[in-house]
């Protein structure tokens, strides 16, 4: 679209001159006309005359209200007139509104009276924009008055937004209906919304010294889309902005730091119970094959590797090094590090921001960014990087390779993931500890793991992103190749306490978080458990071909739970076509129920489930299975589990696959059974019938966000 | 309150000898004077001039509107005028309204129009009540316009509702806080709206011929609430009411149907693979000190026990007779059961109400109330009550006693049931099948668990409930003293449907069910997994003392997600006192956190761990503890999990009971950890967050419902 930019870089840099932060009622309309965002006609009248004569040229109602630099709540200060029927009431009005203003404040400098023509019908809705400390600039749609005030119905997305984007947002409102027109009324003009939307969020991100905008209330009618009042605030000292290197750069370093050729321990030791030792250990027991070189003040030598005193004496390159130092040593360290041109410094060691000492913490960002090292913490465990046996952490030791990819901002969910991952048999290729982030963080990891052949999903804890927006250009670019799941701890207000004196995290708005992450495709995780179960069954799936997913039960009631999972999960049950079910039928006894669910009924033998599961996975029709087992002896876990996988095998020597999950439901032996079809290759969970649904929606939940459905 | 129940009597009366259901406004009203529910000053006009006396004396503006028994949707046809200033108008409206009924309707029997002092300000809010098909009378309330119609925001609760079921519906819509006051608007008067709530609940609840009931709108101010306009429908052919035993009927037949001293296995069969073997062997192996008796029309002696050819030829009396036997021999036996007076029958069979044969259903249930035999089922896997070391039942034995009483629905659920408690080493008192329910159902377990000193924790499986009502009073009474779990399927429309095809069930609206489970203190699970987890969970802790929690933990970032979590569950954080603070501070690293969470960050030997818990179970401002661990080489996980129920059993030897939950994040170890937790009393789970939280706060929702904080 063609925007009148000068115009508006005109009016800021006035404003700016005037020390002014607002912006006046003409002024707004000027920024609204220099990017054609439809106003009411409207003009400033210096005399009740002129009022009049204003108001007979528009012809309907119109409302005033005055123009001052001094009075910015108009209505407060009664400096609004609403329905204002005549011209002869235009006059009246004008020396109402002059002695109101007066009474408010008798000596702001009064402009006039702006005289617009007024606006009704339709729906009112708000359209805005903000600043986000993370984000930057976001617009904001919501529909007027208690929805937006007491439902906090409201919706955000990045500006600048897609027309697409816009359009999603009039559906991503709880009242989303109301504009589709109620109690008879004419739906609004969408596209003329969202065009609206856009234009706003345009302008906004091309004057990023604008850091309020209100439009409020815009009418939105059948016919386009009307803002009645603007509201314009200024900030003309924007914030610093977070170094960010280029895609190429955070490539370059990340590759050396999670697959180095040569790391150095800084603080290694020979003693048992110190981090130094814990990290050693850990790199020479996992396996790892490069060069390992501690680095200590006094020792020739530990654990049977040669010492030195700095990394300065290391004859060769160095990829990374990990710090196990007092905090207070960091900086020479890591002055050191970057003397020897070492692109990564992994920082242990916690005494920094999240104990309050951020003087600390920028002391080493500033060394970092003076030589190019990229550090990864502090007050971290370090990181795993299972297909170079690399285990740079004071933790234990893990090492099942794999494809997913999980990082977390603390070290107790870190263990967590060792631990579930350990427990699951889930393969990893790394887990990456970040701490305060001081530098490297959730898009830096995002960027390498893009590119990782090794890596097939992503899965990150995080308590804030130091940089959203970066965060979320990275992962709209990476989730359409691969999935990226999301756990932000500090939800809540409670959460966002806690989160700011653990990390110092600033937990920020959630609505803008859950709003934006899905805007860049990220598959939002409610909880640990979520993340976790979604690292793990997402990447085994494979990706659907469609929105068709049929249920296929021997267990009626776990049919009905599925049904509901469903629907929570937003999947979408196919209307079941006549000759399919008909088909269905032929396999189950006359007392089941074919449509969707088809149930076989419990007393059925494997052939039953063979006969339904391998119909279900060969009609095009279907997309996607959830199976419902019902433990009995005629076709006890075992066997089912057996006879699935050997369907499914066949299936895929003739070229298909489609995304199948399983809840299992009965004693004991089904855990093994489930363990049995999660190995290979169907998401199965005992006793549940709501995670395997929920890991089979996050898939999908990928699928659309990528735009493969 | 006293009502002028006779002139309502007398009116409703009138309007069956009419052969009408709507009653006309005028006689809304005389209804809403008997019960006290104001309604605006009023007359019936039957001339133009009469209406403009009418308004004359009235004062303010009126509302005009038709009054006719052939025009229901007086809006439409245009006989509604609002806003009529003066009587001059009045007169005018009169003539407009009368002119536009004729237009709609020719031959309309026009008794007047109604002159009405119009009323405005203050909120607009609906008050109504319907008939549900389960719960039968239900009060609703919700504000008017979009959040009703779009945003469902209303809430029900069983009529009769006293004045404290009112209160708590103000406050159980989303916009409660618009009730509140918002934009500088005065908050309503609580008490008179919630009177108002009462009055419509008790009308309807005095005349259950009044089906459906809506006055719309109700102005609420900050004087008082009334209603502008009153729909009122009957329908004079209620439906038969379901049969209910007195609980003391209930608790003799359940006591001997649960408890038996001798049992009958009808269809009993030597042949391995038949559910009467296998209901044989399951009552043998599990380990049954009382009589059983196989029936079998030729055999003389089944598995080593004396056959019989009919329960008529056993000599002494029966308490329960388990059919495993085809549906249709099923009536026959059932009356030989009548004539034998065995006070129960446990229906395994299926091919009834769920496969369509309504009539196969209806004679059986009519057999048994001829014979006052209670049926459990059919369709169903049986029972089991451990206490007994009983296995009415052909699935696996089960015989690990406890305190909780499950039931399902589903068969595969009680499946599930099964294997989980097995696999958790969860003790059960009994496990139900209650199928399609003909008879014996959620209530009637839950009147025999009220009384059985065996079962502390009663969790049910359902599809729908065949009495709403009759449950809902029950659960309100059972609740008071034991924790009630249930989990609805069918919530969703999807559910709904597969809930029909399954057993049948008519799931409902779910927000009924919602409200009345609320309002009788029944814990909600929202999937199987809460259900099960809750069950194990919930008699494990003791009953809360107040409503302060406070984290400790080790791990920061667990800190965070258990916030998360505690408001997710409506848990309330202690805001810390400053003593306690320091007291806490005294124990943990300069760099640690007090407050809460309690930080007492990653790195701390044991002590840390025992001197934290201690002062958290000591103090008696702190009602309950969650926990959080994160594994380190200082503090392995048996060693924390010993450590902690050393403090318990110390604090407990000191008379002090709370409740404490834990999160434990670290390598598989922790899973070892979290079971012995679990088993000396503290709910614990390896890898999340967020499931001993919400384990503790079923236990908060069910002392708040008992009235124990």
């Amino acid at each position: 679209m063609a925007y009148d930019k000068a115009a508006v870089r005109q009016l800021l840099d006035r404003v700016r001159a005037d020390k002014r932060t607002a912006l006046t009622a003409p002024e707004g309309k000027l920024v609204c006309d220099a990017y054609g965002i439809p106003v009411p006609q409207e003009g400033v009248a210096t005399s009740a005359a002129e009022a009049g004569k204003l108001a007979q040229q528009m012809g309907g109602p119109v409302v005033l209200k005055i123009v001052s630099p001094d009075i910015l709540h108009k209505t407060e200060a009664g400096g609004v007139l609403v329905g204002v029927k005549t011209p002869d009431d235009a006059v009246k009005g004008y020396d109402t509104i002059l002695a109101n203003a007066k009474k408010y404040k008798a000596d702001a400098k009064i402009v006039g009276v702006q005289v617009q023509q007024m606006l009704g019908g339709g729906q009112e809705v708000i359209v805005g924009a903000v600043t986000d400390g993370s984000f930057g600039k976001l617009v904001a749609f919501g529909l007027g008055g208690v929805l937006v005030e007491v439902l906090k119905d409201i919706t955000f997305r990045l500006a600048p937004a897609t027309q697409n984007d816009a359009l999603s947002m009039l559906d991503g409102i709880q009242a989303a209906e109301m504009l589709k027109g109620v109690r008879g009324g004419e739906p609004v003009n969408r596209e003329a919304l969202a065009s609206l939307i856009v234009r706003v969020s345009e302008l906004v991100n091309d004057f990023p010294e604008i850091s309020e905008l209100d439009l409020n209330p815009v009418f939105a009618t059948a016919k386009g889309a009307t803002a009645a009042d603007v509201r314009i605030v200024c900030d003309f000292e924007p914030k610093e902005q977070r170094y960010r290197p280029s895609q190429q750069e955070i490539v370059t370093a990340m590759n050396r730091i999670m697959k180095p050729k040569a790391v150095a321990v800084i603080g290694a030791s020979s003693e048992d119970g110190k981090i130094g030792n814990s990290v050693m250990k850990n790199l020479i027991n996992g396996g790892y094959k490069g060069q390992i070189l501690p680095i200590h003040p006094k020792a020739d030598e530990i654990l049977g590797y040669k010492a030195y005193k700095s990394v300065k004496d290391v004859p060769g390159e160095i990829d990374v090094a990990v710090f196990a130092i007092p905090a207070k040593l960091v900086a020479g360290a890591l002055v050191e590090c970057g003397e020897k041109k070492i692109p990564g410094a992994v920082l242990i060691p916690s005494g920094f921001a999240e104990t309050g000492n951020h003087e600390g913490q920028k002391e080493i960002q500033d060394i970092g960014r003076k030589y190019n090292v990229r550090l990864m913490g502090p007050n971290i465990y370090g990181f795993y990087y299972t297909h170079s046996n690399l285990c740079a952490t004071f933790c234990t030791a893990y090492d099942v390779k794999g494809s997913a990819a999980l990082s977390s901002q603390s070290g107790g969910i870190g263990m967590a993931i060792i631990g579930f991952s350990r427990s699951a048999k889930m393969g990893v290729s790394a887990i990456v500890g970040l701490g305060n982030k001081s530098d490297i963080d959730e898009d830096d990891l995002l960027t390498f793991f893009e590119q990782d052949d090794n890596t097939q999903v992503i899965a990150q804890h995080c308590e804030d992103l130091k940089d959203g927006r970066a965060f979320a250009e990275v992962a709209k670019r990476v989730s359409k190749k691969k999935p990226v799941i999301v756990l932000k701890a500090g939800r809540t207000s409670a959460g966002a306490k806690a989160a700011s004196s653990h990390t110092g995290a600033l937990a920020g708005n959630d609505k803008i978080y859950e709003d934006v992450l899905a805007q860049s495709g990220v598959i939002r995780a409610r909880s640990l458990r979520d993340l976790l179960d979604f690292a793990r069954g997402v990447p085994v799936l494979p990706t659907p071909q469609g929105e068709n997913v049929v249920i296929i039960t021997g267990a009626g009631g776990s049919g009905v739970l599925l049904s509901d999972a469903c629907v929570d999960n937003n999947l979408k049950l196919m209307a079941m076509p006549a000759d399919l079910d008909a088909a269905f039928r032929k396999f189950i006894p006359p007392f089941g129920a074919a449509g969707n669910p088809v149930d076989i009924t419990g007393g059925e033998p494997p052939t039953t489930y063979k006969n339904t599961v391998k119909l279900g996975l060969s009609d095009p029709r279907i997309h996607s299975l959830i199976l419902g087992y019902w433990h009995t002896i005629i076709t006890p876990p075992m066997v089912f589990a057996k006879l699935i996988v050997e369907v499914k095998q066949e299936m895929e020597a003739q070229g298909i696959r489609k995304p199948m999950v399983a809840s299992l439901a009965g004693d004991v032996q089904v855990e093994e059974a489930a363990e049995y079809l999660y190995q290979h290759g169907v998401p199965a969970y005992a006793y549940s019938t709501e995670i395997p649904v929920a890991v089979l929606g996050a898939k999908y939940k990928w699928a659309r966000g990528a735009g493969l459905l």
